[in-house]
């Protein structure tokens, strides 16, 4: 994964496998969903922002709540893309992301808008950390 | 799978296996567009509409260009549920669906709306067959 | 799914869709373990033996230790097979299964081997509870 | 990915996400096929073996016959793992390869056999274009 813009759009590289394709010769459209939580990720992580211990210390998960999803042209085996990530807003309980999908040609393949909840054990809506809010921000 | 309203709302019923869960304990996100898919599948198939024939005798595919699914509550391991499907709308070279999914006790566990466009061979989009869009409407 | 033989051996039904498939025109082959795990968990079933509940309750899971797979015949988009699943031996804290995957001509498309392992809450071997393994035999 | 040995055993790098784990906190056991894929893959392009252009321009397809897992100890959320790929035997039409699965502190994770088989455009074995045979002994 790479920083490819100065600001706050982060870019993950992901290599399409036969695992990501569907008998249509194309990646199936579920697949993206993968593509943007790896590129979800791999922001937060430069923040410090480990799902797994935030997980066991705090018993929090980050869920999603919603996402819509554009599919602007296909994506074939072998294809080398990169998923952009950046935060449009910060809410008291939840994230705003906006991100796309490029191919190496600086085509767009695909568009995404998520939004990502906080959620405590009992899976309800519940502050993020202060700590987290203020780096993100 | 069940015909479970008089009129043109359809149900296909999944269960929920291992391999739809995620360590957060629940289903995992990008697994809802896999039953969504399952649902249109089933609902175009009560309408003679296979995909497979369709590709190999006319070189056409329905590909997903867009999709928005709201996540409503957690779907967990052994969970059986109802996903519904409905059509919106159809153009000339598209197909709008509305869907839902609703676990056993009728409660509203996510929705969607997914737009299907006819593809011919270049991935270019295409007048849906006759035959095909008048069986539906 | 379905008892297809008054013995021991089970058969669940499962139909492929594009979710299944990949971009070389058949089904992946990754794919195959999870009609496998779908065709012991349906199996275990009807025996009581819910993997959710034993979880919370006992705190046991029984994880995969070993599967070797043949395939024999590949699987295409909107194919319906059956999955067997029959015990081979159960030691104090594992079972091995036999399965294999037919289509609906009656061809065998896979066989499979797996041994799963009982274990408790550091992924340890841990004695079958008796109420479980009485049952099964 | 890196080549971590002088010889003939390459190592593809793998990142655990949300996608890859189940309810048991673990990764899936049929996923690890799909890193073993991965690793298989990106030993073949070193070897400029591009699948997407043998299907596109010779019609073969090389499809897994057989594939043996060893489920040694669990993975979970955000760890890297190696995949290691080396080629055991090669025949006339397939080839074998041992593959190890190993954490980021050279713990082994899991081992396989993998058996696989050029195919040629009716799925029947066929032998391997000696231009990739003599590239790869």
């Amino acid at each position: 994964m790479e920083n490819f813009n100065q600001k706050e759009v982060f870019a993950t590289m992901v290599r399409i496998y036969y695992e990501d394709t569907d008998s249509g010769g194309v990646v199936y459209y579920a697949n993206y969903l993968k593509y943007y939580e790896r590129a979800r990720t791999e922001y937060l992580r430069v923040y410090n922002f480990n799902q797994s211990i935030l997980k066991k210390e705090k018993h929090l998960v980050f869920a999603v709540a919603e996402i819509n999803v554009n599919y602007i042209k296909p994506l074939f085996l072998d294809d080398v893309i990169k998923v952009t990530c950046a935060i449009e807003k910060i809410s008291k309980t939840s994230i705003n992301f906006v991100q796309k999908i490029i191919n190496q040609d600086d085509i767009d393949i695909s568009s995404a808008f998520c939004k990502i909840v906080c959620l405590n054990e009992n899976f309800k809506p519940t502050k993020i950390p202060d700590v987290i809010a203020d780096k993100i921000v």
